[in-house]
Order: C-alpha cells, then structure tokens, then sequence
C-alpha cells in the first residue's frame, strides 16, 4: 500500500475510477456526462492537491484536497475521495482519509469539509461518523438521486487541529 | 428603482461596491485583497447572471445567481448580494433577494442555497429568515472574522417551488 501525490501521467488510471462513479451519479454533484477532459480539469487541475492509492502498480483510489471558501474560510479544506469497484471493502477510504488529514494540517488547515454527501450513501456517512466527522448540516432535497429522486444531503465537517 | 442585468460596462460601477464590502472581510469569503480583475471574474465572468440595482444612473447593489453543485445538485442555485454603504437601510437587499428568487424559478432552479453565512452577519440572517431561508447548517469557527476570530458560519436555505 502506498498513497503518493498524483501526477498528470496517472489520470489515463484515474479517469477509470472517475468515470465508473460519476457516471453513476449516486454520489458526485459532477454531471454524469462530464468529459475525460473535464475530469482532468476537476480531479487534478482545480484542486491544490492530488493522491492516488498504489498497489502493485495499478492505482486503486484517489482523493483530491482543495481549499474549500476562500479569504475568511480558507483555514478550512475539502477532500473528494474515489475507490475502485474492484477494491471496495478493504478500507482504502479510511485510510485515504485519515491520510488526508495529516496533509491537510501540514499544509495548514485547521478543518475539513465536506459539502454535499447525498443521505443514501450510508455507508460512507458511517465511515466519516467513525473518522470523527460531525454533521453539521442537512439540505433537503439537494441531491437529484438517480432512483429515488430528490433526497436530502449532509454537509459533514471535522476540526482536525486539537 | 430598476433591477436589470448586468453587462460588462456595469463593472466600472460594481468594483468599487465589491471593494468596499470585500475589503472589510467581515461577510464574504474572497481573499480581502481581491484584485479588480480576480472580482471581474468572481462577480461577472463565473456566475450564470449578473443584476445590479439601478437608480438615478447610480448603481447602488448587486447580486450573482449560480448553480450551486453541478450534476446532482444542478436544481439548487446560490446568490451572493452586495449593496453599496451609502445605500443601505432602503431595503434593497430585501429588493434584489426577491429578485433573484423570481429569477432562478423562471431559470428551472428548485431551491436556493447560502453557503456561507458569518453567524456575526445577524443583519443578513434575519432579513434571509424574513425571506424564507432556513438556517440548514452551522459550520463551527468556519469563518476568521478580522476582529472576532474563529466565528460559526450558516447554511442558508430555501426550497422555491411550491
């Protein structure tokens, strides 16, 4: 295991895993449609930061760290994570975020954010719940859900300093 | 009173609005030192429409309307307000937030979403709750106010449709 910072020559293996779940749009606020150029732009260009999971060479996960309001909020950061269907289940989430974290406070922030995490995914509620993550707010009806139509969305938040 | 959009002509006359308000710190989250540029493409160029409030030649507020997540979150819009120092009190606020609901209903927008509220901004808070703003979300310290440190911060919000 190994999670290192993104370069542009690992999105032609990013793009996979982006894809697979953006296309699905159960759980990004990104159009299920959004290009591989776009990607780029969202997933490595735009953020300050890039990861990528290694594993005997195949990258398996990736999350990226932005800052998440800028002048009187940029103490705090936003994280985006992202892990291949075929690696589920063996805590590269937890440990891309935990992860993050330490980066996060290396680079100065004193909290991270999490915008818009649609109420059905359950279970990576519980995950953030179990990585000390608070929700701090609920928006109703905020996330068009693909099946089950307009759900409610949980804006989760963690102070990371102590 | 005249509330129209605005077109990049206009900018001369929003610049010194945006400055003044985003010098101060106290209620957006744009750096303090926001170059007339950088404002040009935060106020006019990103967001989907631009209005200004219009009297006697003189622009006297402004606002933004956004979409506030794309994909999922595609029928939510956000709306940042500015009105001039030497205007306030007259209910333009109040004015152009009526507005940009009418606005964003006429655009397909379901709700309307505040990001980003300073909890010190009471002013603002009432008048959105008089609106029919729902506080949805408090973000703890999230805003570093320049006089009163580490304050909470509001999630705003208001389903449109009826």
């Amino acid at each position: 295991m190994n999670i290192r910072e993104a370069t542009a020559k690992d999105f032609e293996k990013i793009w996979p895993i982006f894809h697979e779940i953006v296309s699905l749009g159960e759980t990004y606020a990104y159009s299920r449609s959004t290009t591989k150029n776009e990607a780029l732009k969202i997933w490595l260009t735009a953020p300050k930061k890039t990861f990528v999971f290694e594993e005997d060479n195949q990258i398996l996960g990736t999350y990226y760290l932005k800052t998440n309001q800028e002048g009187a909020g940029q103490h705090v950061c936003n994280c985006g994570y992202m892990v291949s269907s075929s690696a589920r289940g063996k805590g590269l989430a937890t440990a891309m975020c935990k992860h993050s974290q330490s980066i996060a406070l290396e680079m100065g922030y004193k909290a991270m954010q999490f915008n818009f995490v649609a109420s059905s995914n359950t279970g990576a509620i519980k995950l953030w719940e179990k990585l000390g993550f608070l929700t701090v707010g609920c928006l109703p009806k905020a996330f068009n859900h693909p099946t089950q139509g307009y759900i409610d969305t949980l804006v989760m938040y963690k102070w990371l300093q102590t």
